[in-house]
Parts: C-alpha cells; sequence; structure tokens
C-alpha cells in the first residue's frame, strides 16, 4: 500500500505545527502508520540548509538564492524521506511544502509562479501532496498570536513587514482557489481543539 | 566603463587556479583593475554553500539537489560580488562557472543541460562570461597531476570516479565545440608558463 501525502500551509501563527500533531495523533488512534515532518528541513542536509535560511546573521539572501535553496532543501527531504516513508505506506504530515514557496518566494517574494514551480520540477520531480490543509486566519490574528510566541522573536523570513505577510496569504488563498480538490481551506480561528475538528470534517470528506 | 568576465574551466587538475593567478598577474600588469574569485564560493553565502557540497561527511547529495544548490551558491556570487565588480570597471577571473555545472551535474551527474540552464536562469537571470577559458589535458595527465595535489586527497566530487570525469571532460569539449566564439580552447599540458602564453594568445585575439 502506497501511503499518503498531507500538507499543513498557511501564514506564520496560524497554527500549522499545533494542527499537525492534533493531525497526527488522530491518524494513529485509527491505526494509521504516521510520520510527521517540516520544511525547510526533515533530513540532515535539509536541516543545515534551514539553518543557512532562517538565521537573522550574516548579509542575507537574495530572493532568487533563497529560492533555489529551498528548492534544494526540499529536493533532499523528498528523496530521502517522503517518498520512502510513502512508499512504506506511512501518511507523512507536513508542515510546509512546496506552496509555501510558491506564496513566500513567489506571491511575497518577486519570483514568478513557474520559476518556483520550475524548480520544484527540476528538484523534486514536482511532487504534490495528495491533500493541502491551508490554515487561514484575518491578520490581526495571526499578528495577535505571533506576537505571544518566543516572547515575539521572529526569524529573518517571519521577521518581515506586514505587506509581506499581506501578499503571502493572499497568494495562499489564490493557490486554494484555484486547485479546490487538492486544498482544504480551514477556517484556523477558534481554540486548537475546534480547528482540529475542521481539519478532521475535511479529511473525512475525502479519505476517511 | 564596464568590465569583463573570464570564466576558467576544466576538469580536476588541469591547472585553473595556477593559469587564473597567471592571467590576473598579466592583466594588473597592464594596469587593468583584476578581481579573482572562485565557485563555488566568493561571498560569505557561497562559501557557506561551498563547504556543504564538497564535505565528504553526511551521506551526500542527490544529482539533483547538489544541481539547485550550485546555483544557490551562484546566485549570490553572481548577485554579490560578479555584477557589482563587472559594473565598477573590474575585469573579472572566476574559477570555474556555469559550464561546470553543465559538465557536472548535467554531462557527469544525469540532470538535462536544459535544466541546468533552467536553474541558471532562474538564479542569475543567465549570465555568461564574455570568454570562457577550456583549460584541456590528456586524462592521463589530470590523472597524475591530481594524484601529486594534497597527498592525494580529493573533496567528494573531486573524488567520483574516472568513468565520471571522463564524462565531464566529454562534456566540457562539446560545449566549446558549440560555442566557438564564447569558448578558447586551450592545450593544457606543458609548463605553467607555456599554457599561460597560449591563454594570453586567446585573450590578445580579442581583446587586448
Amino acid at each position: 500500500m502506497t501511503g499518503r501525502f498531507i500538507a499543513l500551509e498557511g501564514g506564520e501563527g496560524v497554527g500549522k505545527s499545533t494542527q499537525g500533531r492534533l493531525l497526527a495523533d488522530a491518524l494513529r488512534a485509527r491505526g494509521l502508520d504516521v510520520v510527521t515532518t517540516r520544511e525547510p528541513g526533515g533530513t540532515t542536509g535539509a536541516e543545515a540548509i534551514r539553518s543557512m535560511l532562517l538565521s537573522t546573521e550574516g548579509d542575507g539572501w537574495s530572493p532568487r538564492a533563497e529560492a533555489l535553496l529551498f528548492a534544494a532543501a526540499r529536493a533532499d527531504h523528498v528523496d530521502k524521506l517522503i517518498r520512502p516513508a510513502m512508499a512504506g505506506g506511512a501518511w507523512v504530515i507536513c508542515d510546509r511544502f512546496v506552496d509555501s514557496s510558491r506564496a513566500y518566494q513567489g506571491g511575497g517574494g518577486g519570483l514568478s509562479d513557474a520559476d518556483v514551480l520550475d524548480l520544484h520540477r527540476i528538484g523534486s520531480e514536482g511532487l504534490l501532496p495528495d491533500l493541502t490543509v491551508l490554515l487561514a486566519v484575518r491578520p490581526e490574528v495571526s499578528a495577535e498570536r505571533l506576537a505571544l510566541r518566543d516572547g515575539g522573536q521572529a526569524d529573518r523570513i517571519g521577521g518581515r513587514g506586514s505587506d509581506y505577510h499581506a501578499r503571502v496569504a493572499a497568494a495562499f488563498r489564490a493557490f486554494a482557489q484555484a486547485e479546490p480538490k487538492r486544498f482544504a481551506l480551514i477556517d484556523a480561528e477558534g481554540s486548537p481543539d475546534e480547528v482540529h475538528g475542521r481539519v478532521m470534517a475535511a479529511l473525512a470528506e475525502r479519505y476517511l
């Protein structure tokens, strides 16, 4: 049996990692083999690229170099972790995947969507999740949640201005509208359990 | 005045760094402003990527991830060093550039040339050298020179098998044949001074 690949997407502070944990627990409780992972990262090489990308030291990367580094980390992650886990029958739950590159380096950063997808084709043979759960909240709610996190410390990308993050959020919504079968757009306001209920309902519709 | 961009290319042990130094000295002696650099590397970010790429530790990178990392390092290098230096009127002499990616990740590693050039278009807006000096020796000469260097220690890529290096050398020659205006194919056997004389003759034909 081939596993499934579910990505959690959305801007900063929408609750992706919390929802990833709740989803993994719920699937494991149904007896499924679940692998949780995240991007950028998930393998030794990709985690090394992650620290280069998110460090607030040095003079930073151009949007083009940034897009190539994300694609390199993803290529390693897909090759060494995601494809083998799926081939072994696991459900892979990934915190961010290629739609984050499309939204952040494309929508937010100025690369074309075609270029970002070209990098994904070359690096990862264009692998897409079976289901992409897009968690969305109003901007003021996201700002509030972020301020509460890590004493307000943000990494290099999370720390960019509100205009950038507004473009990212708009890009995510546009992707979900363009591919309604692959995306489940989830209202991520309310308690973690309420949001988890909506995620499980979206999965049940499709698989369970 | 806009500067010029000269790349030195060729397999391992053909004498690229020696010829780069001799060329830089000769151009400086004519009063030109010369910047010497190398790939992968040349900027802080690109040198960090270089050590990830060439380290013989860890479990290595797939050809696809490797190609993306080289393109990311190159994007940073072009953006922060090569283009600014040329804009300031300098002659930039670079030890390896995109033709190395075409030969090593394309010809040697199994990516298509179109994919490698796509990565270069996305990362570096497809910048090509004004002149690419291809240093070529017979395989047995290259093997001999490599054995004498660093006590025979090779990095991750230099240490690959002779079949791989033969494909790389064939790819370089094919590029030079396809673009005779951009390439000067130089016989790199003989003493460093003899080879330098051939390089200067090729430049004189074009520029001096």
